[in-house]
């Protein structure tokens, strides 16, 4: 069994209790949290601490809190040369502090408390500076999921900026779509089947070949009644800049 | 049995054949190509030809062609005061000639060769200027889908309009999100647990209440980071673009 601690009682962590919970080859020892109400999310049979002077001991230390606050808390983490990770996807490694060993596990995955979650398909993300922590972040990975990756800082950046276009972005735009069809009293229902084949379709077919629409057709009659159609400046903002640059990725200047 | 002929040889059009002709309540007379290399496409089973004057004899005669060429095909079908429909989202009902009587079977779907669909969970959007007329198309309707809905020509261009948010936009996302990957060498198999759980958060969450991100915290930091990360200029602008609108309409100015 691997020990495990977590600091953090946001959506990772929680997630990250519970997939480590149910693992045969993990124990999650402790969960740390800044106040008693943060650690009601954090499931009862959890041993859970405000204190860090209460520490468990484990074999690896989870960083699961705000990506701002890594380093600052990185800092008074009260073990000396364990291996302490964190979830995030844009920090770098190298702000966590210098004594403990480092490393990063980022669940490459958009973690809600509404929603349960499968880990066995969520790509895990690691980085080591040590060859053997690396070997025990994989263990603890392959516990979890069956898709566990090296990557170092720079490539992960990459990563997670891609992450926000086809999570937050596409979101917003899920968004966008929901309060067009509200103000006509039209069911968000209606675009659900839509939603999941556009996201299905990339399964098998590479998303710039799968476009299709008016930008794509430079069919400028539907592009002009689309803006007029759209009431919101910022709505009307995101169409234009859209049916510029997807006129402009394929070759037909609009 | 309901006799169908179909107009246009484009993927409506061909999964309109397919979904048609595994009914037993329809049966798809021919299917109207403007030459016999566009025809290919269209199942060997169904009859087909290149002449409007060997036209077959129909109940409801399907005119799946592109939009801006919908008015003018509509004018030259060689029937007379039979119920002749499109299957466009955004063209309206009225710009079908006036010598058949009018009707709109809009399937809300993204249709592509590569991709087999269950017609079963497209909504299918109907619209007619008679009752009869709409008591056909149901049975037409529900005999592909279990989701068939009477919307007129001003809210289904409003659906149209969302359609083009959540499907083509998005996927120029995806696009991108494909590309930033592919120059660090990393697999879009990565990216897509995210965007599977992305779409199907929907299914229970408002999209508003499931965004999240760096804009929605008001993350400077990370967004500046972001924007210096991407080479794109198009890319650039995007992301600048979506912070801005996140975080306005979330209330918080960047």
């Amino acid at each position: 069994m691997i020990d495990i601690v977590i600091f953090g009682t946001g959506n990772v962590a929680y997630h990250l209790c519970k997939a480590m919970h149910s693992s045969d080859k993990i124990t999650v020892k402790q969960v740390y949290g800044r106040t008693k109400r943060s650690l009601k999310s954090i499931p009862k049979y959890i041993d859970t601490t405000t204190s860090l002077t209460n520490l468990k001991k484990a074999e690896v230390y989870i960083i699961a809190i705000s990506d701002d606050a890594i380093n600052d808390f990185s800092k008074i983490i009260p073990v000396s040369n364990s291996l302490v990770v964190h979830t995030s996807g844009s920090v770098p490694m190298s702000e966590l502090d210098n004594h403990n060993r480092k490393g990063v596990f980022y669940p490459l995955q958009s973690f809600s408390k509404e929603r349960e979650l499968s880990f066995k398909t969520i790509p895990i993300c690691l980085e080591t500076e040590h060859q053997d922590d690396l070997d025990l972040l994989k263990e603890v990975g392959l516990a979890l999921s069956d898709h566990v990756e090296v990557i170092d800082s720079q490539k992960r950046a990459t990563l997670h900026l891609a992450a926000v276009f086809v999570n937050n972005f596409v979101n917003h735009l899920y968004a966008i779509g929901h309060d067009l069809l509200k103000e006509e009293s039209l069911s968000f229902d209606l675009l659900k089947p839509l939603i999941h084949e556009t996201a299905d379709k990339i399964n098998n077919i590479n998303p710039s070949k799968a476009q299709t629409g008016p930008a794509i057709r430079n069919d400028l009659k539907t592009i002009e009644k689309h803006i007029h159609l759209l009431k919101n400046n910022s709505d009307k903002e995101a169409y234009r800049m859209f049916s510029t640059i997807i006129s402009k990725s394929y070759g037909k200047e609009l």
